[in-house]
């Protein structure tokens, strides 16, 4: 997959959360190391605090947070749709107020756009509706009306030829809305395509279900992205029902919770069988955390909540991340992507609770 | 200054605080591009946890923290006798109760030397008493004669070679009793001699009269240190009376909460002046912190809680104080010491709040 601006992504491709236009904890320079080639940042978060114009102002949002590679930013729908209770939406817009000071703030399809362009977004998404799990089928039927009207919009408003524009596909679990919003948003027609209110609340077999009812309706020269997604093994299993692309707080958030993902399963650094072990995290591993530091000094740095160990944890867990999605590459390469997967999924072993 | 192991360390020197054997939000390699060619790090914090004993096992502390230059220990002596209340002294050694779990623990002239052994530190200090500001003669005339009982019992009790032993001497505020510690220590002998008990509430320029008083009586070739010491005028005037080795928790603390020391003044990257600033921190420093970002980059990631903003704070506080060092050490060796710190204590930006 290529930006306009001509940068090259692996695809399937993982982009680690830059909420605040940082990667929790991490430098830029950690982040290219770790392997990443196009992180997410949050269009909410940065509209509200420091403000898409104070960013536009000082140059974009890449040149702000030192990143020279690719950016998708989501378009702020997820966030402000998690706002429970403060939340008004009419097929206009969504009126919220600001988690940080209660201000009140007006998002349309066209200011979501907007504040992407001003950020200098590579990837914009459209604004969307996405519904929670469980919903019932009026509610998953209006919020993907909408999303359908909205994407309209969205595509009406976009001004800059830098960047992409992506759809996004709703339809909550109901297999027949999936495959209508689907074709709609197939039909409005976008650079890419991504799976939206997925991975909140229900079964990941359900999730991947979804996924499949979706991508048969999606175009295959396309990028698909599936959205908030998720576990190393959903990770997987997606890319074996034709995704392309995925972000998710999962590395980081665990990462700063030190649980961490090796290639032996799961570690939880505060357990005290690591408090005197010499070894590193993980012995497969390149990343500066595995190849500088014992897991007795990982485990003494969180018990002693210095906050090395959250970074040394989050370099990690990203690395695991990103050569995870370099093996899937590779096998892909070789075609033989379904035996990996099988053998991924259900011959892993599971490590620590 | 050489140590056993052969590392040369230029000095005058400041050596960051590792106080639970990490410099604060810093990996390693971070406070080696800093400059920085000795740390230290505080034996009461790694004797409590993780354990002396289990550092030892996993082969030191430049081991288990991935630190290969000089370490510097504190003796535990100023952290125990912080302890207000938990505290008792006789002249056997201090009995206290850990401030993480209430647990109690005696510890003696003798093991204070152990634990710095077990830890594989380069220049082991010798347990002392250090007095309060303000503290009346009695007690400073105390805590003098038992610094100097303790003094030669950890002479006698060190075993390792590759290590320097280093007395501290005591004294407080009052020059006859600071005369008398100072003879008394240099006459035991040792590798090297700190000032004790400064910089705890007295003034600045008491604090330098005090150096003036002790570091007569201090042999001219073996090093001076000047212990918990200080803001970078304080190391300017102490260096220019003799001083050649700080430590100070200053640039690291003051990072953690936006005070920022720079060429032109003092900056805390708080102030609403910062959010449109597309400027570097200081524009001669030549840190991954003003080199990569702005500080309005900086304002907002400290604005917005982000972990980032303190690893970068830290980054360049501690970057401006070996730089500091580094001109002075340049200043020294080229005969103009006496104008440079002239210009530097009375003809500075003063900067921020």
């Amino acid at each position: 997959m290529r930006t306009a601006k001509g940068f090259e992504i692996n695809t399937p491709a993982f982009m680690p959360v830059g909420t605040q236009a940082t990667v929790k904890t991490l430098s830029p320079q950690d982040v290219l190391k770790a392997g990443a080639e196009i992180i997410l940042c949050n269009t909410y978060h940065l509209y509200l605090r420091p403000g898409h114009k104070l960013i536009e102002e000082l140059g974009g949002l890449h040149k702000f947070m030192n990143w020279e590679k690719p950016i998708l930013t989501d378009s702020g729908g997820f966030q402000v749709f998690s706002l429970k209770g403060l939340v008004k939406i009419t097929d206009s817009g969504v009126k919220f107020q600001s988690h940080l000071d209660g201000s009140s703030h007006f998002i349309t399809p066209e200011l979501a756009v907007e504040i992407q362009e001003s950020l200098g977004s590579d990837i914009i998404m459209c604004f969307d509706e996405p519904a929670g799990y469980p919903s019932d089928l009026d509610y998953l039927k209006k919020a993907s009306d909408r999303t359908t009207l909205w994407a309209e919009r969205c595509k009406n408003a976009k001004k800059n030829d830098m960047a992409a524009l992506f759809g996004i596909t709703q339809g909550g679990t109901n297999p027949a809305l999936r495959e209508q919003s689907a074709k709609e948003i197939v039909s409005i027609g976008f650079d890419g395509y991504a799976m939206g209110g997925l991975s909140v609340g229900e079964s990941a077999s359900l999730m991947l279900d979804m996924v499949e009812v979706t991508e048969k309706f999606l175009p295959e020269n396309k990028p698909r992205y599936l959205m908030g997604v998720g576990t190393p093994e959903d990770i997987v299993g997606a890319v074996g029902r034709g995704v392309d692309l995925f972000d998710c707080v999962m590395p980081t958030r665990n990462a700063r919770n030190g649980a961490l993902f090796t290639s032996r399963g799961r570690v939880n650094i505060r357990n005290a069988i690591h408090a005197r072990d010499a070894s590193p995290l993980d012995p497969e591993c390149p990343c500066e955390t595995c190849t500088g530091y014992s897991r007795a000094y990982l485990r003494h740095l969180f018990m002693a909540d210095e906050l090395l160990a959250l970074r040394l944890n989050t370099l990690h867990n990203i690395t695991y991340y990103q050569r995870l999605m370099s093996r899937i590459r590779e096998e892909i390469s070789k075609g033989t992507y379904a035996s990996f997967m099988d053998g991924f999924l259900n011959h892993s072993p599971q490590g620590e609770d």
